[in-house]
């Protein structure tokens, strides 16, 4: 694929003025007050997968209106902690899957919880967690789910389940809850800066060509799914425009970047045709905590640096956990 | 497309042994209980489109769990009837779209009741009912959800909303509730043969290239949405294969066939490769009403005999009404 | 699709110096005049398809050198008229289908001409109306026949041809002649300007996202069909590209426009890869009628506005007829 | 592309009944005495191109209706003759391209009329004959003009075309009229078999992966175009199958086979998509000529043996000339 | 992707009569004597990539012709052994990555060496091992380089540098060399074969939807690569077929499985399109090991059963070392 | 394909600054020098293909490291010469075919040289040339190997080739040595301006749309092979970037242009996805040559003008030779 997006010198200028609700803030003070209106109740059940070197278990905790959220937490076997911990988002289409697929950070001597995305983990890697909630009618895929209205969107959901489990996290007992910190790619890297937004005492945010930023101008100029979900659903619901730009102006990563404060370590493809440089420079340019540094790969599409990557990520986290 | 399946000999003849587990009945009974346990509430609200020969009514009825269900409601304008009315479902991912789309049976004489799809209606035509059940982690798409059990499953509650969609139209004044037919194509036509079974006194059924048949041969024959969305679940959800055909064994458009009773109008193309032509025949051999026939597009793949289809069941029904 | 074409600003002050031979005028007068040499000679041969509400008509009149144009003609059954009438040109590909399609118009009240297209009618809808004239070699297709010459260029005979059914609709008589509009979708669009250029008199133009505007940019933007038919064609015969944009400057819609004086609704896509909006927008900008809107459909594709654009039609004609 | 037709053993002895009409004879007698109503007339005009080794002559002749037929002419420089030759045709969708992409059998001693396509020549090799016939509404392409009758079928005209070709050739004084062979690729290979049907006294005949033959089998199996022209233009004309079938049938290449004499050399893909290797068989096994031979390519999709086959060609023809 | 290969019953029993070269075992022995003329000379040179559970080791031996070859060599930190060992082969195209993706064996406490696949690497997963050797004119990619003779074919170094893989573990002071097994996904399930025929003491061998398996039939039944490379390849060297057989005989997974012995696990995606079930299936019921089961995946292609057969690896290869 | 690089006024001068490294000349000179330190020891072995008015050789002479190098030669058949000869390059992934279809130069009067290219010719049109050198990990194709250094980098051995069989021509007693031109499409064009700038005493280059010109920009802007092949490989080879793109300074058409002294005739396709036009021009607009031309293919991509830029050839040639 093609260089297709704006010239690298303006991608790292380029700011855009996107529109937010005045009641931003509140919506989200409200839609965290509601969440944790109930217990957060978390339960790490110990499972044997046959590891010697980590301890996996089999966490559910109360995400979104006391529903239900499942992942996966590891430990290097043995170890009392406290340790730092990383939280991880799932892309688009998958769930939790196996534990086994997720060493990496508990081989590094770090604890790890890999959240479940509610309702998706059919589409490429398992997952275990339902998303109660229906929808009016709504194009096959998430992003449009409950998007007539910013109360019913699919992603309000997610994201309070993304702070909860933080939460979880931080509530483990050999979590050091000072030192929790989010990842994820594409979604996952949506989800960590919508904590990052959040929750901005985390200790650190990798998001990894972080997908759900910067929409009005994302859905204009990508030709591929996820985004197209909704350029294909306005096709069809063609009196939703302004209502579905509302909806996403709650949800736009680029607003949640302007509250972040925590160290943060991007990637970008300067090839990505899913989540286009721009976008992904929108939110990073944005961001407001001031350690932050981003990683570009010039050839790359939304693979992105995948394992060169996580490879950075974990030198970065070292220099400052 | 060329022809993919069996020999069309075979094809006249083919009846598989469709499983059938032993409390089909008893499920569809206590589905059908369990809606009615709601009171019906048709309303027919008329909306002035512009038109002079036929009368329009936005309807909502309580289908599945008392949800409200909407659809169009026409009728030649200033006809008292009793008329014979046509209740109508549409294809997978299509909504109701705006009535003006729907003035053939109208024109013809005949009250039309068009059911919109629950949740669908994003995809290529206009929807407005939403379905206000969660699920499990589903395909995108609307086939696997809840198909881990029956009684979550997304048909369990739109063949409801099917059966109730006659129980409206028959109550409106204008209708004679003897006349009431049900078509629809594809999708549409997987609801006329469902409905055809659970509602054995309509008048007559007229499946078009009827989707949701002889899954279990559908689901290994295709390569085409959206039966393939449950082989794409199962690449996924690998250990759900036993839980997914037991769901599906209880929606399966061969076993309602052996319990319609109405004069029957089927169509099928030879090419079809999204609802190949054996599954279509699996349902018309199985079919238990003795007045049966079908019409064979040989060159044609799903979009079958189109408007000349019409026009045979007009002329069709028309001989029986 | 992604926004592919001019800034939204831009479109709606594009109006290109689209080229125009000195013998415009000419070239079409001598065509109308040729074309009118022959007796019109309307037929309206009532059929039965089993409709209450609407009469129907299998219409054949004189088109181009004399030759046979097929069409339906509809209106309210009972309704002597004099009625306002609404002549219809099909897209690209498509004939005039059976007439249960065609319902909406006589519904509102209109009679209603849908016009065959010569040749057409073998791609998705089906046509009856053959085109006697053979061609040099052209690309497969219609848009390339005959155009090395603008005498022979296959859309001297349609425009021809659309001018004639005006005149069809005219003479009925339950039609008035002062209320004659044309409408058409795409290439029915394409025919309706260039229609609306010829018979400057008729009641309105209501084209529908439409082609065969601003050939010389339309053939360097867009990767579709049928545009690219000429593109295709020019990549054999390489030495015939003088030729070929001499013909199309006697058929492009601009400079039909600069002769319309009719009311005019248009209809853009801004993200039709097919017709792009700003051929669509030289057309619109160039359009000489003082009473003239457009609505844009920001995220559709080709499909523009489908059944909603219908509805706007409906309501801008009944408040001018 | 994998194996998808017949296995080996099977399609070296399938010898499909193709039906053939009672008049078939009569109705080829007729076209061709029309045909030679009118005189052939054959022009050889020199053109320099630049080649010193060979003359090229561009040729006109009167094909079906006396209507005038492009080729070119070649033979070595210089030598007066008489020269064994061969008459070529051309792949569907290519016209006769320019004289010096056809240098190898002039290069091989012998002279070369290669015959240009009427209307065609505008798909991916330049043309220059007309065709001067329209048609009833058809498929983009040429599979399907004039279909719906035997009379007016494109292909009546072609093979006339093709009869008046040889007569061209053995018309010219540098040719020996007994020593004429005929040859061509895909359709040119259809052509070919038309040919050695009608023309049985040719010297030879060399059909590679021919086009046109056992059309009921071809339009049921094949996937690509350009049977699926027929294909397609049946899923509009849906009420055209018997008589497009009844077309057919007089224009089928096994019922010519059945009339050929001269020795003959096919040639197969094995993987042959396009002309499925069933289908070259028939017309194989039903080739009436004693002197037959055909050369598998077992990997080969329709590109077939290529320069490889003409090897063969120049070898198997000298052996025979 | 539907079911495409023999029906589920007629898999379980098919064992082709792949053909074998009379000196095929001296083949290998030459080549295996020939390889080990070279020191093994393996060297593991530790890495500090962050882990602080396992240790990592940057591995280099000789392999065919001496020439170096790479690989990861992971083992539980801090564990003297002797330990059981996983050798492990990549999948087509894909080279050694980076270690921390391959944290599993190791995490479940046994020694891992990862082999780099010589030449591949650049396709999807980094690698870093040359591959000296030129070749004839071959297609794109591995499948062809050298094909014309089973001397100078890709695998022919392949296979003997899998054979040295599982040498230079044994001979690693961790490892127990009694306890070294092989496994593999694809081209790495084809390598592991191989090696279980070469070397028939390894302990355990698990190939999963394993590559380059009765190739007779593999390159008649996929149109997918790379087995299409050799078809391709032999569309253009179309007088090659002979030779090209000839070669590949000499390695055919199923006649390196005739001459295996050690316990096995394989998998097999019933819906494979790129490794067909049959071709698998040839492999498996040819194995001459008694202890041998394989694990079927219903509705999946070639991503098998992914993270599921590795989960399934580990609980079958612990109930054995 | 629509028209997507830089308008046609820009790309008439678009001169960029393509980086050549310091020892671009001395990396030739060594180059050079090392291949001519082997003997070219060129032979002509006469083939019989049955051509009777041109000679046909089996030309091998000593490229690269003095490996042998394939080619044809042809001449008219009879005369003794000094004869003008044109060397011709292949196009990517082609070898030198059958040499019946090279008959073009030879039957204008030319002696005629086609180049096989090392390792390929088994992607389209057959090769028997070859390529002994293997490389570190690349990517399939050929653009990658050895591409991480300039010595080892495959067009090194091919452009050495290139010159050398330049010199085989003129060693052959019936070519006039001052008459040599050299020309080819595609990358034949690329190794036609390589040759050019390192033997600027060619008597003429005839680059038709080439390939190999202004790297940086050609990797940014197509989404075709082969320059993808480039972009796919740094997906994989992420830290490979730097060295690739130095490498590569050492084999841009643009420095060899720069160059260049031969009177030059080029095309370019302005739709050319695969050899974009400003890539090009680049070439085009830095050829040092000054009697330059180009012809412009407005609506051609790749294919170029095929047929039409022959004959422009060989007229500007005449003009010339």
């Amino acid at each position: 694929m093609p260089l297709f997006d704006l010239p690298l010198a303006d991608l790292r200028r380029y700011t855009p003025a996107v529109a937010e609700p005045a009641d931003f803030d509140d919506f989200w003070s409200a839609t965290l007050a509601e969440t944790r209106g109930h217990a957060l109740a978390p339960v790490f059940e110990p499972v044997d997968i046959g590891l010697e070197l980590v301890e996996v278990f089999d966490v559910t905790f109360a995400g979104w209106a006391g529903e239900p959220v499942r992942g996966w937490f590891m430990a290097p076997a043995g170890r009392p902690g406290p340790l730092p911990c990383v939280v991880q988002f799932q892309g688009y289409g998958g769930g939790r899957g196996l534990p086994h697929q997720w060493l990496y950070w508990a081989n590094a001597g770090y604890a790890h919880l890999f959240m479940d995305t509610r309702g998706q983990g059919s589409g490429w890697s398992v997952g275990h967690t339902p998303d109660p909630a229906g929808s009016a009618p709504a194009h096959p895929g998430f992003m449009t789910r409950g998007i007539e209205d910013p109360e019913t969107y699919y992603y309000r959901r997610v994201f309070a389940d993304g702070v909860r489990a933080v939460e979880a996290a931080r509530a483990h007992p050999r979590v050091d809850p000072e030192r929790v910190a989010v990842t994820g790619v594409s979604q996952g890297g949506g989800i960590t800066i919508a904590v990052s937004g959040l929750v901005p005492d985390v200790a650190a945010a990798m998001p990894d060509v972080p997908f759900l930023c910067d929409f009005p101008r994302a859905i204009q100029i990508t030709p591929k799914d996820p985004y197209t979900e909704i350029v294909r659903y306005l096709t069809v619901q063609r009196d939703k425009v302004e209502a579905v730009m509302r909806t996403l102006s709650y949800f736009d990563g680029v607003s949640f970047a302007r509250r972040a404060a925590a160290p943060a370590l991007f990637s970008v493809g300067l090839m990505d045709m899913t989540c286009p440089p721009s976008t992904v420079y929108a939110a990073f340019n944005s961001y407001a905590g001031a350690d932050k540094s981003i990683i570009e790969y010039p050839f790359n599409n939304h693979e992105g640096g995948g394992a060169f990557q996580e490879r950075e990520q974990l030198n970065w986290l070292r220099a400052r956990k």
